[in-house]
């Protein structure tokens, strides 16, 4: 049962956050799912050091490129993949999923998702095939499932303004549960939203793909 | 009980293996231990792009700054580390432990450990503190406990051999197991060395963590 994991770079505050991309392929394979890792070919909105919290000025890195650290160099240009290939897609956070799969960071209500990223995830919604949308990823999930699509992005009362601005359903959840949109086959979890530490990410991860292989 | 997790960057090719260095944390936190961060503020040996899996030329990070991002920004230079704040240290691998905390790949058992490093991970072994050595990370083992210390790094025969040509006893383990030297409280495990999955080096790293917190 091949699934897809779409990346955003490496690293939490320019590109996927590393600890959920990890979680994420470590409870699929331990469900028996078979990840395959995808990324758009494109810029990263930036380069954060992350050892001082600043953009590094005049660097330049490429996402799909840097995905491949996580992926182990096993990834795929999400522009070149084929949605049918795949029974599910999974979406961990980190802050390139705002500045580099969307425009959220930036532009919040007003942003727009990256047009591969757009047409792969529609793909899916429109195959009537689950998702599961990880920490801040689900701010895209109005933009690929429409007004009304049931999601949370924790308990952050800005961040669930612009999700609800957008046309989302915001619901607040825990960081150790995860919310479903069982018309839309939607499942959204907190993770590093409210996650203090790495168990509670991984509980709220394991669950939350547990419940979306479920709905295959 | 706060123990060290040494960093080497941040991916397979030329740092810390990442999925290693994730799981080697979720282990320690679900036991109930306090893992903090280390690395060398040094310049990588070099980087690879790991999608392409070449050498990219003229480019150059360095290996704190990189480790960061595994560490989501908490992170330390190990020069600065006191070792006696420590009840543990543990090395995830990657090609990293061999390319910056070491020269193993280049110089093989001619190799050097670099000095900060080496100062902390004897300072733990005189301090008869438990260690715990991953995948390639096992090499450096001969030149911090001296002729005679067990330790696997799995199957490979080039790798084991060269090992043993720095005094090291190899001893082969397969993926989901572990080695442990009882008289100088080392544990090494060979996670992606001989894993074929995630789940099977999660195996492995989560009894080599558990067997190395109970050495303390």
């Amino acid at each position: 049962m091949k699934v897809a994991v779409v990346l955003s770079g490496c690293g939490v505050f320019d590109g996927a956050e590393i600890h959920e991309s990890v979680l994420t392929m470590l409870a699929l394979v331990r469900a028996g799912a078979e990840p395959e890792f995808l990324a758009p070919d494109i810029p990263q909105a930036h380069v954060v050091n992350h050892l001082t919290g600043q953009v590094a000025a005049g660097e330049n890195r490429n996402v799909l490129v840097e995905s491949a650290r996580i992926a182990r160099g096993k990834i795929k240009d999400i522009a070149r993949a084929n949605p049918e290939d795949y029974a599910a897609v999974f979406f961990p956070g980190g802050f390139g999923a705002a500045k580099n799969l969307s425009d959220f960071a930036s532009k919040g209500a007003d942003c727009q998702i990256q047009p591969d990223v757009l047409r792969f995830a529609k793909a899916i919604a429109d195959a009537g095939k689950p998702a599961c949308y990880i920490c801040i990823a689900p701010a895209m999930l109005p933009f690929v499932y429409g007004r009304g699509v049931a999601v949370t992005i924790g308990t952050d009362t800005d961040t669930a303004a612009a999700v609800t601005a957008m046309g989302g359903q915001h619901i607040n959840c825990p960081v150790k549960e995860f919310v479903v949109d069982t018309e839309r086959k939607v499942v959204s979890t907190p993770a590093y939203m409210l996650a203090e530490n790495i168990a509670e990410a991984a509980t709220g991860i394991e669950a939350a793909v547990k419940a979306t292989l479920a709905l295959i």
